[in-house]
């Protein structure tokens, strides 16, 4: 019957380094390889010598939310699909873009820029965004999620960056197209939804709350069709709600703006737009990175704003279906 | 590889107490207040002061129940409303009215009445209910849910009629229109089915088994909205299923009596039927307060008898659903 | 930050002790009769003398897939009937061959012979399968989990084919039509898939992955009905979700010979179909013991092969369910 005088802080890395010992101890069930490192950080491969599976995706997700938010598997309704995630965290700003975002540049072994998630980008502060983000990581260990076919090089960088010894990093990685890596590309479907919405300028702490679905696209060994999968199921299929403090007038201005269905290239499937670009990321219309439904209740008034629509039928095409 | 000579007795108060010390330890994370009231009681603000959370709303679900029931968010199949709960429990009887019904009468500051929920409920015994109800509570500490804008005054006469030292006590509450309490209500989809059938006069130990779903609210900030809103989402979509013992015809006999739609006022908006009494619950048909589809499975004849249906459609203009 | 320089060995019978111990520890929530039976083994009655109930059902899922498995109900998207269960396993043979199939013959009191499943089958070595099986066991306790009415005579014989003294020996026992039964057949769905797979000589390697859903049976208190309802819901309802490696070819052909329809009594109900058998299990076309749907994903090319559909329909006949 605790009353906490100083309640446990959320230390990002701590949480998710629980959750990361606990899915190391099922390695074996999860069909993971763990070993150390050449810099002595422990590594965990998801999907690339070892297979990984369905199950590693869920760890996957939950780690890179540092434990801050809820992941679970479904039977997708729809039948196109089979399988759905629902995510939920009641730290949106937090657990999405202060630990599930993956926007640190590292580069790997192939010269390859890869990009990090989890918290110990919290610890590196390696991006603009902590400046905004009102908390401070202290811990002593680092925890990251790489997607990506190898892990990086060596995890000196890192630990450099986080200001640990390498041996207290622990990596975690697995391929876009593995069955793990769908599962937890699949799970940033509200973090992609809150990313959107900071980019439309919407204050992150009045985000109090936020639920999401989506299905989970069909593994692929090819990491560009794997990503159009993948983008696709969120963009066609994704849902995310948001419960927000603040006017009700800003709500609805954020239900219109965030639906993927705002974006020019809305109705091509990811894989093409992204050859339209020839790859390049950054050309590509950052607003298509976003649920294909969204509801945002203003918890001032009761309103729940919706706008845009699943089309499920949409992910047809791209998903490597083969009826016989 | 146990056997328990004396299996561990089910005392509510402490499975909900360890439950709460676990949501109290994950209360930054849930975005709740904890705090010594003014008797020393322990305080957990679910959305009054602080914002509350849709997990913090399983969370004092679970606790409602003692822990003798599973609680989990689904996406819901239909799409009117986005998210459900699913309840289920083995200890109808126990869990549902024992703990889970809110039949406390308590004063708040304001000198408004509140209704307890949870486990000191069975250790205070106020309500005859106790009198039929073959368990006997012992306990070192309660724990009380309570659905209101503010917590009482003090936990002074909690405590007394619990015949705890008042810093033995822990109240958790919720406004009802709040995210955790709109997920706490939707999670009595199963208890007001239970109740109904007690007010039957349905022998409650046949009652064996109980699964239930429904779609959560939408929060409103009103409280009277708010418990429309709540209350028609299990009358017009909610789903209960109970498995009883004794004869077949019982059982049909059951199923028949329990949905929502054989009370009178079936097809108006709570809230309008709210409004008709003036705020006097006592004045509504309580065969109302029940789910839209039952189920009932006599399982001596492995008949089960459906009554009642879903029409979620009756929800759409109670929810605040503002389509862009 | 552990590396296991040795991994927890995957013991089955550890792992399934374990949740056996934890669902002991709820008995009574649970409606468990718990005791020692004649050669001090423990017994646990899930639906015998004692009632059981659906979660009970779930509990004895996990401890027949030795923990290796995650075991959800979810409510059903179609209403026909309310409750699905989801499983997935990321080790489908280890979990649903070496441990969940109910593969070991005994005899009980009544000279009845039961099917025994768990992982004390992994440590008695009794069926060819588990010369396939790349796994050794060794356990210092055991587990059986037994449909059928009653429980063997005593475990003496079990104990004895394990190497183990009998109070070293846990049987979990439910008749097939209780609750906990019927949640426990439900979640074959992967094993029926899975044990097809291996009849028609696919690798049992190469399957890496599995998820499957379907409806729970409605309880039906003679074992021949309850059976044509459990075994109906998987057949014309269940889904499973297979990742392969090897050649695409060879999954699509596994899609194309795994679903039920490809069954000559295809069609009819379980029921009737054992009824035409006399009741002799061996006579059926073991191809009917597959779910409805199936999808096959070869991870080499990404495609995924479906086949089969569910028809739930064909479910309304036979669950006893009596609309009002």
């Amino acid at each position: 019957m605790s009353v906490q005088a100083d309640p446990y802080p959320l230390s990002l890395n701590q949480r998710a380094g629980a959750l990361a010992d606990a899915m190391i101890a099922e390695s074996r069930a999860l069909r993971l390889g763990v070993a150390r490192g050449p810099a002595g950080e422990v590594l965990v491969d998801c999907g690339h010598r070892q297979p990984g599976s369905f199950e590693a995706g869920l760890h996957l997700a939950r780690i890179a939310l540092s434990g801050l938010g809820e992941v679970a598997l479904v039977p997708s309704c729809d039948s196109l699909l089979p399988w759905s995630v629902l995510v939920r965290t009641s730290q949106p700003w937090l657990a999405c873009l202060g630990s599930q975002y993956a926007g640190w540049h590292l580069s790997g072994p192939d010269g390859v820029s890869r990009m990090g998630s989890g918290p110990a980008r919290a610890l590196a502060r390696r991006e603009p965004i902590f400046e905004e983000l009102p908390h401070r990581e202290t811990a002593d260990r680092a925890v990251l999620v790489l997607e990506g076919d190898t892990p990086p090089a060596d995890a000196t960088d890192v630990a450099r960056a986080c200001a640990l010894a390498p041996d207290r990093v622990t990596l975690l990685h697995a391929p876009t197209g593995s069955p793990a890596g769908m599962v937890q590309i699949a799970s940033r479907v509200l973090e992609c939804a809150v990313q959107k919405a900071r980019g439309l300028a919407f204050p992150m702490e009045d985000i109090q709350d936020a639920m999401g679905c989506g299905p989970v696209g069909l593994p692929h060994p090819d990491t560009r069709l794997a990503m159009g999968r993948a983008n696709d199921a969120i963009i066609y299929a994704g849902r995310a709600h948001l419960l927000v403090t603040g006017e009700a007038g800003r709500a609805r201005e954020l239900a219109r703006a965030l639906p993927s269905c705002t974006a020019s290239d809305w109705g091509r499937s990811f894989a093409e737009v992204f050859a339209s670009v020839d790859g390049n990321f950054a050309h590509i219309d950052a607003g298509l990175f976003s649920p294909a439904e969204i509801l945002v209740t203003a918890l001032k008034t009761g309103e729940t704003f919706t706008a845009g629509r699943a089309e499920p039928e949409r992910l047809r095409a791209g998903q490597g279906l083969v009826p016989l």
